[in-house]
């Protein structure tokens, strides 16, 4: 394959970036034209990736499509620590069986992403271990204690009195030795990766290497457009949640978070993604852009066409068929085993008989919970709220005890 | 052997001590009547020791002697590790082999003192090697930057923004990590090493250990009596140093430097000293009990009567046969291969004639340098600067040139 020139490869490269130190230093490798090694490191611990998380492989994934060589490192060699520091909650050593366990997990998330074929996935214990107690003596001695306290995070906690503990001053020289263990041309991490990719530079330079080039990506933006993607906020996205909930959730994302999205997270140029400005500016619906968006990340995740069928789904139930905003609320008693779904819609009004609702179930037209119910026989448990439709407009929220 | 009570113990192991942290752990462990495994650690590089150096062994021949379990341990992992910090002097790796003559060199100035039967000689590289680099950090994880930077010397460098490399914050923790290794019970060190002895009591207590008891041993004073010895002011014994010029040295000591020094380097018990003390308090000429010191020390490192005799040739040198300030100059020019000292001691007038220098010869009251001759054939070469003495008062200082 014959690569761009890093005239051409610069600003999809840069795209999205918060940071790149330094721009000339990438100039110059990439002017070489020979593939660069291109570094991201990553948690050992069990992954659950969400879209925030993808932010940092799409931007690996770049540097594959434009030719060049990435390893995703999973930092193994932490894992293999127990940190007795933190009393009540002493982290337990990750087993090699664990790690191995965990790294399979990451590779089914990321080959959604990454070429499986010219990805290396590697582990830092593999030069971090031979290392050695001497060699990680000789390693601690290309640093200064004064440099690890400017890190933003040491000097808060050294100057407001809140304890670091020395072994903390390894993990960034541990980080960086990596880089000098494989060679780095290119080290990614987050905003708050920083330090430890100048570190990685500082390391390579004392062991007589060329500075690898540090590019920070930022933190995605939640569903809420303002507070980064994270779990314990409950504005992500996971990587195996069901089409239908992920089309959904991208829908419900505002018009400026979209353009951002586009940026970090669509694969489409950056010439592709003018254009689709351009048409919005000149009258084009944001939402049908939306669905641009919602069907590639869907069809990335789940498969060629499962975005298609995510977006007519979408429009078939909230566009055509979306659930009126007051539905009547019902109580009804059932015995501890359940009472039969005919009852319940003739309890409720939703059919006239029990024999009406029956024949609503064989037209399809009747739904709990949205899922549209096949059998007769169904009973509804006590102990459970839920929402019955019955054809198009009959909907009621119903709460099922237990019968006294 | 049967112990002496933890009461009879503590005066003698307090004696010359700067701190012992705690007394009262001291106590305890020696109230249980087993003997203790005391441990003091050494540098790996060349040792020459001097006086100053065997206060420490001093200590340990006293646990020793009281039937307890010295090990003298030789810090090799340090020495193994090639410091690149300071640029300009690269500290080279000791090599195995280097390591273990180093070691062999210790032992034979250590016998001297410390009963080889009854001493272990030990290396750190031991246990710090297979701790590798997993756990080292794990070591590292148990102390925290704060209490590391309270030591003094580090504090004082951080402040006046003088570089601390990282890795001088693990060699503390590695040396307290033997004291883990070893399960010592008490660690001896100058007391410069106070800190790094504390953090030996703190890691301890961290592996579930009994703290270990940290005893410093003062700094000896040199010969000055003000500064402490050292090589760099040249106010030392090395231990190795003629029988002769050792007992001078210690001659020329102050009455009051001379008590400090049978404090620390004499084997004599508390109440000997006290006998001594007394001694001189009722009249007896400090002379005397200095010549007893001399004795002491001459004889336990050139073997037992060798201190009488230097004591004795000391009395005649300085005593009975001092040399004059005044001795006269001369020059006198000698074939290639040197001209015999009958001819040497007319020319320079202190003998009449041949015959009679060689009189004087055979009555043993000649000397070059001090030294008796015995062989009217002596033959001095050209190129030197001797003293000649020629009977009680006939005194030559005499440069022998070559003849032209």
């Amino acid at each position: 394959m014959s690569m761009p020139s890093a005239q051409e490869q610069i600003p999809e490269l840069k795209r999205g970036t918060q940071e790149v130190l330094l721009e000339a230093d990438l100039r110059a490798k990439l002017a070489r034209g020979k593939p660069l090694h291109v570094k991201a490191g990553f948690d050992p611990t069990a992954p659950d990736l969400h879209l925030g998380h993808t932010v940092l492989i799409n931007k690996m994934r770049q540097f594959q499509a434009l030719g060049h060589d990435v390893t995703f490192l999973i930092g193994d060699f932490t894992g293999l620590i127990g940190d007795p520091t933190g009393k009540n909650a002493t982290r337990p050593r990750l087993t090699r069986e664990e790690i191995e366990a965990n790294a399979r997990t990451y590779e089914q998330q990321i080959y959604k992403i990454l070429d499986p074929a010219r990805t290396k996935i590697d582990f830092n214990s593999r030069w971090l271990i031979p290392l050695g107690s001497v060699g990680l003596v000789e390693l601690a001695s290309q640093y200064t204690v004064a440099r690890m306290l400017e890190r933003d995070d040491f000097a808060k906690r050294y100057k407001g009195g809140q304890p670091i503990a020395i072994h903390e001053f390894l993990y960034p020289l541990a980080q960086g030795y990596d880089s000098v263990a494989m060679k780095a041309d290119v080290e990614l991490g987050g905003t708050d990766q920083k330090f430890n990719l100048l570190v990685g530079r500082t390391l390579q330079e004392g062991y007589g290497q060329e500075p690898q080039v540090a590019i920070t990506m930022p933190l995605l933006e939640g569903l809420d457009g303002v507070n980064k993607m994270s779990k314990s906020l409950g504005n992500y996205i996971a990587i195996t949640e069901p089409a239908n909930e992920m089309f959904g959730k991208l829908m419900s994302i505002s018009d400026t978070l979209m353009w951002r999205y586009f940026e970090l997270l669509s694969f489409r140029s950056l010439g592709e993604v003018e254009a689709l400005k351009r048409g919005v500016a000149e009258g084009r619906n944001p939402r049908d852009v939306k669905f641009e968006l919602g069907v590639e990340i869907v069809d990335r995740f789940h498969g060629a066409g499962a975005g298609g069928r995510a977006r007519d789904e979408f429009i078939a139930r909230f566009q055509q068929g979306a659930r009126p905003t007051d539905i009547p609320k019902h109580t009804v008693a059932v015995p501890p085993e359940g009472e039969r779904i005919g009852a319940v819609l003739r309890e409720t009004q939703l059919a006239a008989s029990i024999s009406a609702a029956n024949r609503l179930i064989e037209q399809g037209a009747v739904r709990v919970d949205d899922q549209k119910v096949a059998d007769r026989e169904l009973r509804l448990l006590p102990g459970r709220t839920v929402v019955l439709q019955a054809g198009k407009r009959g909907f009621a929220e119903v709460t099922l005890v237990e019968k006294p």
